[in-house]
């Protein structure tokens, strides 16, 4: 196939410079990880298909890719052998109208005996009536049996990892044994979602999530205060923000109006406060059959002003009839107190009481980070939840994590140009020389700026400078070292600052001090 | 499903020591080939089906892993659409066997005329006839329809990567305008195969390439003997040897006896010369149909000994008739004279013209790394190819790679115990205390280690002493700081070498400095 290739739609090629950008991001948060405590494993990319499904939602259940069986897996599938077989044919249709045909010979006999003849029309016409009956069955029959839902699960028996949340579970119960609890690891891996492919949204994209399992202590909510606040300052931004909430809250504001069960109703619409103000959140609940009354309850709730202290101040009244709300109010103040006690470096930290994400899923802390230098979706989450592990067969085992949107960062990082300069080079110094003598001069020199750990690379002879040139500043090469006859003679070479452009003359010693402190 | 989750076979969890060594491996790798001027990019998973099948072989095709499509695929199926409108229906069998009864009616009329009655019988196998012809052709019809390689390109359009030198080449067709060449680029990502798992060979693997594309210059080749070398240099390998060949010399042997044609037979019996010694190579190629006086002729190459020097100069004598062998030694020494510019650390370099491997694939060097230390196959090999990029449509662009085999070399350096002692070690200092009180006044202090760049844990309140060490040895934690209310008065704080067992006394500058010398 020599055809124009191509990538599968919603995947991509990183090229060097975006690969050096990358690993800055992921290194960065890795450290930050190691820091507090957090060790790495890795998964697989297929899971057993009976893993993931269930898992998601039947909207998630349609997003996974499965992996196809290999071998003749069609031939494998019941749907073919009882093709093979002839499973389809149904004996009784044709016995029956073999009865059919029977009468009309006796009717046929006693016809002719009076000399009419009415065989062929009505053998014809009951034929024709076998056939199409018996077709119509079959087919029905077939596209029964190659019906998606049902076929897939004959020929796929593995899929790709859909997030990294599922399989951490599934590794935690399968090596309960070897892990030491509370259990604190992270995770970067490329996960798949066979979503339709849109600006900013991939069928292929790494997530970089920590999680700790087996301790309910608020420390841990705290620490990850911490180190999104850590990570996110090295990265280089200036203003975000880190907005908190819990669960529990939540449902203390639904129980006080006893509407526990339209607590999801009721977070829809205080979510979208910012956007359509108190009338439309008013309106909205109204519409979902929430009483003037409750709304005049819930206001003081939903309309939280101040610091977080004073919001806190303020629940705790509207709350005072809801154990619940008033633990989440606790268990707040809590992470707020840790956190006062270690100032952050950049974040801002915010109670935001309409924060509900994933809601269904969450049972304490809720987590979202949001950069205020660029119009940009949540750039990173997570929050507590129970009996993650739960689904495997291991039960009661809590947990709390969080997520950074690498992809979303890179975004932000790349439009407030915070990538470092050195994100743009590789390598450090390129030797040009002019014939077999120089390249053979200079191979021992470029070997030993390597044995000092520096990047550098030598121009194969047979090109003329200007190419080798073109080179460097293509692989934006800051430092050239030119190698003519002349400087094989005195020893004392040439080198090139490519961004500059001035060009002095130096022994190697002196060039090595030079790149070293430059 | 609450049942016994599992992985799919061939694959893994990497668990955090594991993953630490992995990095360790990788990361050593990828900074040599950083050092040298190589630069990373990344390729996704997924590739179209149609760029990786035909690249590997009719065996490699099957070994791919297909994805399947997503949404209906089945019934977007031809073969079911043709099903679902009853196509496989063939009216002219029918047709043929109504005549066929038409008949029977005539006869019948005649026969019945004379009193006879032969309908029923007749009818109903004739019936019977046409139900089983029909139905044997409906059986043969569908089950062509679903079998499985016409079935695969139609519900599959995308596969997993089977290893990252075709992606690469689709990658350098497809960039080939914001490429600088020669394009030195490494690639480290995982490569799936449907191969039957067994010890050692997984279903998804991670390979480690390095390839230049876009140069001819031998200096490639022997950078990378100086590649191997360095990597496996630094991470601990002691006695390994780099083989290398040319393929030219391989055509040259053939040349000179005539038998070009029969390279590979001759390749192939030479290859298990050390395992079947000379008579046991000269009876296969007797059985291949060569003379004894080919043999004769080419005996000296195969028994070829002594210094690298050594066998170049008597293949040049038994080439002498052939310009590519002689080409092929040419390129061999010019490699060796690079290197003899630049020793060595750890390798032998060893001119082995019985080395073949991936013959029909390399047109140039050939080569192979193996461990001395460990009984192991081949922990890294490559060589140069014309034309990668032809197969996409881009003709005539040379290069050459490497690779090493992460696997092997995990199981050589365990095998060696070569793994750092921090390999084994993730959090440098775990914090214990008593109580809340004890918490609230540490947690400043682990913050503070952090701050310096030290991994470092506080162990949140409420547990036992006795199992928060449990927790730091199950952790290989080594050094423990407990903080009891003594502490917190004096300031001094007890801090605990979980190896020697000995526990002192420090101030918190103390032990800052302490664990930074340590």
């Amino acid at each position: 196939m020599a055809d124009k290739p191509s990538v599968p739609r919603g995947t991509r090629d990183f090229s060097p410079t975006e690969m050096v950008r990358r690993n800055f991001i992921f290194d960065t948060i890795k450290s930050v990880f190691r820091k507090y405590g957090y060790q790495q494993i890795e998964t697989p990319s297929m899971e057993n298909l009976s893993t993931l499904m269930g898992k998601y939602g039947d909207e998630g259940d349609k997003l996974i890719f499965k992996i196809l069986d290999s071998g003749d897996f069609v031939e494998k599938t019941n749907s073919y052998k009882k093709v093979d077989r002839g499973d389809f044919v149904e004996k009784e249709v044709l016995l029956k109208d073999l009865n059919d045909l029977y009468d009309y010979y006796l009717i046929g006999q006693h016809n002719s005996s009076a000399g009419e003849s009415l065989y062929p029309a009505q053998i014809s016409s009951t034929l024709n009536k076998i056939i199409d009956e018996w077709n119509s069955k079959a087919v029905k029959y077939m596209t029964a049996l190659f019906n998606t839902k049902s076929f897939t699960s004959e020929i796929s028996e593995k899929a790709l990892r859909y997030d990294l949340t599922v399989p951490f579970a599934r590794y935690v119960v399968m090596h309960q044994n070897e892990i030491t609890f509370p259990f604190k690891r992270f995770q970067v891996q490329p996960v798949w979602r066979a979503d339709r492919p849109q600006k900013g949204r991939y069928r292929e994209f790494y997530q970089c999530d920590a999680d700790v399992v087996g301790s309910d202590s608020l420390l841990n909510e705290a620490e990850f205060v911490l180190i999104y606040d850590e990570a996110l300052s090295k990265l280089g931004l200036k203003d975000f923000t880190i907005k908190i909430n819990n669960r529990k809250i939540l449902s203390g504001i639904a129980e006080i109006i006893d509407k526990s069960d339209s607590i999801i109703h009721l977070t829809v619409a205080i979510d979208k406060l910012d956007k359509i103000g108190l009338d439309g959140v008013t309106k909205e609940l109204m519409d979902r059959g929430f009483s003037e009354e409750d709304i005049e309850k819930i206001k003081p709730v939903i309309l939280l002003e101040g610091s977080n202290e004073a919001k806190l101040e303020s629940l705790r009244l509207a709350l005072i009839n809801s154990d619940t709300g008033l633990k989440g109010c606790d268990e707040i103040e809590t992470v707020l107190n840790y956190i006062a006690n270690c100032p952050l470096q950049t974040a801002n930290l915010e109670l935001d009481i309409t924060l509900a994400r994933g809601l269904n899923y969450y049972t304490g802390a809720i987590f979202e980070v949001k950069t205020n230098e660029v119009a940009m979706g949540s750039i990173g989450g997570g929050g507590r939840y129970d009996d993650l592990t739960g689904m495997f067969g291991m039960k009661g085992l809590t947990g709390v994590g969080i997520s950074f949107g690498a992809d979303r960062i890179y975004d932000v990082m790349e439009e407030l140009k915070l990538f470092p300069a050195e994100t743009a080079q590789s390598t450090k110094v390129l030797i040009c020389c002019f014939d077999k003598e120089g390249e053979k001069y200079a191979f021992p020199i470029v070997q030993q700026l390597r044995s000092r750990e520096m990047s550098a690379e030598l121009y194969p002879a047979g090109a003329k400078i200007k190419k080798q040139l073109d080179y460097a500043n293509g692989k934006n090469i800051p430092y050239v070292i030119i190698i003519g006859s002349e400087e094989m003679e005195s020893g004392l070479l040439a080198i090139k600052n490519m961004l500059t452009g001035e060009q002095e003359k130096k022994s190697l010693a002196e060039i090595i001090g030079y790149l070293k402190n430059s």
